[in-house]
């Protein structure tokens, strides 16, 4: 399918270049991180300020043209593809720090600038952006997902940490929510609408960011358990402690033993725990032994501590990367990322079912997650082509999050639901995923923006 | 006005003596804590369900019947007042604990059930409930108004303490929205868009609540400045230094006066801020001594400790009460109390802005605010009937609200908009109020929910 005529011209008149056709362009936009089979959009959109977004917006409203927004291509959920063609918006140029207040402790950015782009531009501010989903995605495309990560146990997530936005409508208009003061209720919270609505509401062309302060001291440690059940043990009493846990995150054995494999890690291949403490160094002292004395409790051994700089980077990049060392443990094969979040109290028997779920099936699948919010992962290794791995992936994923539905959580904690989840929206929210599609349709009532992703009938 | 016999015959077979008409019943939820003239609805329902709750909203929404939410009518933009009259939903019968799940940290309560009495419930479960608006409000309330208050500076608002809620909706549909998992990326974000719409969107009927652990270790204290500006750069300070504090409250003169006259408070009638940590005992020992430096350098002085509890309860009941200690400072007078937020950067300037304007006027108006976070109030008060006092302090709030929105903040923190700031939302949030409108719409078209309030011709 190719763009209608009028439709190009008047694209062109307005991006000339900046507006990309080839083959190549439209096929780097219609790949995704995951499963889904490529869906490339009709034209690539590379705009560079707001009006010419909201122009843009006008020009495919007139024609009916659907309209996708791109910021790195980073989600896992399949969010970016271009379900029904048309135009896709990568803010590639529209990657700037506008504004850093340090004495409101906020940052004005345009979307496609990234997480690292922005911590390395405050760096020398004494404050820090720490959301932290892993991928060095986009900020845009971290609000449209509500992404969150390590750090959200202590910082939030992006809900928490967009204090205003400026979107572009469906018709092309233009509204800026929220303001830099740091709370109000003057009126619905419309921020917190398009967080978390990924593209389907407006194209978000403005954040305006919380900042924190970067942490005095900071202290991480890796610590191993004998089973898993202990060590989610120790984490629900730690969280119930109150100890301000800046990151909290659970990689069981088979997890352990692909970052041995391919970081060298050395690590016992047992479960552990990976934890960084933040606050004034009497603080962080504090909470670390405090929490030592609660693993100690649980049966947790060999603690390890990252003091150097350095080491704790080397850390927190193996954890990051731990995508990618599952993926080696299989070579040549894909990975279907799960991602399910429950209350607490359940999180041991989620993991605990997972685990001989996967074990009883034929494909590896490590898990590890951001246990201190009850979010976790299995990385489900899938050779390309094997239907009936495929199938089994497909079912365990399925397993998942019926189990957290079953144990009073949700079926995505952090990933969203793009085309993956759609399948469960109507048995999580019953009701209230009409009230999406109401939603949606007030605010787009032509269906153009992302269409086939998060509502009914999109 | 009176409702019709046939709408009327149907509440009664539904509610029978739950339905109340008389005149002392209509009287009483038309009457509100500030300045707006009484509007009592045409009848009075106590639910005691949610089933009943939603066949009641089906019986009015059959009939064309407004309907508003009422839980403790504490509310101070005149919200509960019933503008075109009909059903008013007194939650009083509705006010249960239904469930505290220690291990999650969350509890389930009825949206008529008061922050009061949440907190006696939780006393012997280490928990507790924060969000302290002052008033002893009911949750379904606070909820509604985003309420905040003292704590909000480390606890957070409502919006970040309710964690799912149950819905009656316009046409009588019951949802259920979020999880008691601490996150989620499923959808929008409903939760979040209920919190904060003032019973036009919907009738809650439960909410799952996040609990926080008692703090192990409380420390307030006071301290005075020789002027206003000091005491506000010592908070911006203390804010930017990452000090995690509790509470911290700014009183200006005017307020210590009225403290000094109702409480016996004995204090320096100079600008002063009340404070309180909270964390494990070295944590608190930590905290007060960097806030002590902050202070000594802005040119505080005269620290009183409150250690024992009992000393500290006698501190936030006074801060609590400056409302009526306010009051008392003109005998027989009203209270315009208004309320602004301001990004920190900006706060000086606009409290010492109103400071002057207040000066200027022939009324009092004591200052007082949640500072920690921008948030600030001066209670404007008047001689009932007066209406050149009337037409000042409207001129004076008016001013206040311009000012914050001059400052790139937002013209009520806390307090919400319902009657009374209307006329501002066209101003702070320009084609963003319109969006309010078109989500209005598609959940309430006949506009019965809470009619008069928070959007455009509704």
């Amino acid at each position: 399918m190719a763009l209608p005529s009028d439709a190009l011209d008047e694209l062109q008149a307005l991006l000339g270049p900046r507006l990309a056709l080839s083959a190549a362009e439209r096929e780097a936009h219609g790949r995704n991180e995951t499963h889904f089979p490529p869906l490339p959009p009709d034209a690539v959109a590379y705009p560079e300020s707001t009006a010419e977004v909201a122009q843009l917006m006008a020009i495919c409203a007139r024609h009916g043209l659907p309209v996708t927004a791109w910021g790195q291509g980073s989600s896992l959920e399949g969010h970016a593809l271009a379900l029904k063609g048309g135009v896709t918006v990568d803010f590639a140029h529209m990657a700037a720090v506008l504004e850093v207040r340090p004495e409101d402790m906020v940052a004005r950015v345009q979307p496609g600038l990234t997480r690292e782009a922005l911590n390395t531009e405050l760096r020398a501010t004494g404050l820090m952006f720490p959301v932290d989903p892993g991928a060095n995605a986009s900020l845009g495309g971290m609000a449209s997902t509500r992404a969150s990560g390590t750090t959200a146990v202590r910082y939030g997530t992006m809900r928490d940490n967009v204090l205003a936005l400026e979107v572009v409508l469906a018709d092309g208009r233009v509204i800026r929510t929220g303001t830099a003061a740091r709370k109000s209720s003057a009126g619905y919270d419309v921020t917190g609408l398009f967080v978390g609505s990924e593209g389907t509401l407006g194209l978000i062309t403005e954040l305006t960011l919380r900042l924190h302060g970067q942490p005095e001291a900071v202290s991480a440690a890796v610590c191993a358990f004998p089973a898993m059940a202990p060590a989610v043990e120790a984490v629900i009493a730690t969280i119930q402690s109150g100890i301000p846990m800046a990151r909290i995150e659970f990689v069981d054995a088979a997890t352990v033993a692909a970052f041995n494999r391919r970081d060298k890690a050395g690590m016992p291949e047992e479960p552990h725990l990976l934890v960084e403490f933040h606050g004034s160094p009497a603080a962080v002292a504090e909470q670390a032994e405090r929490f030592g004395e609660i693993v100690a409790e649980a049966g947790g051994k060999g603690f390890r501590w990252a003091e150097k700089p350095e080491e704790r980077a080397a850390l927190w990049r193996m954890r990051h990367n731990a995508y990618y060392a599952c993926l080696a443990l299989k070579p040549g094969c894909q990975a279907w990322v799960t991602d399910v979040c429950v209350p607490i109290s359940r999180l041991a028997e989620a993991v605990e079912e997972t685990r001989a779920d996967i074990a009883a099936s034929p494909i590896p699948g490590p898990i590890l997650g951001h246990v201190g919010d009850g979010n976790f992962h299995a990385v489900l290794l899938v050779t390309p082509g094997d239907a009936a791995e495929a199938e089994t992936a497909k079912r365990l994923a399925a397993r998942m999050a019926e189990r957290a539905l079953r144990l009073g959580g949700t079926v995505t904690g952090e990933h969203g639901i793009g085309m993956g989840k759609l399948d469960y929206m109507e048995q999580e929210h019953g009701a209230g995923w009409d009230v999406m599609g109401q939603i949606k349709r007030a605010l787009d009532p032509s269906g153009l923006l992302n269409p086939g992703k998060l509502v009914r009938g999109n």
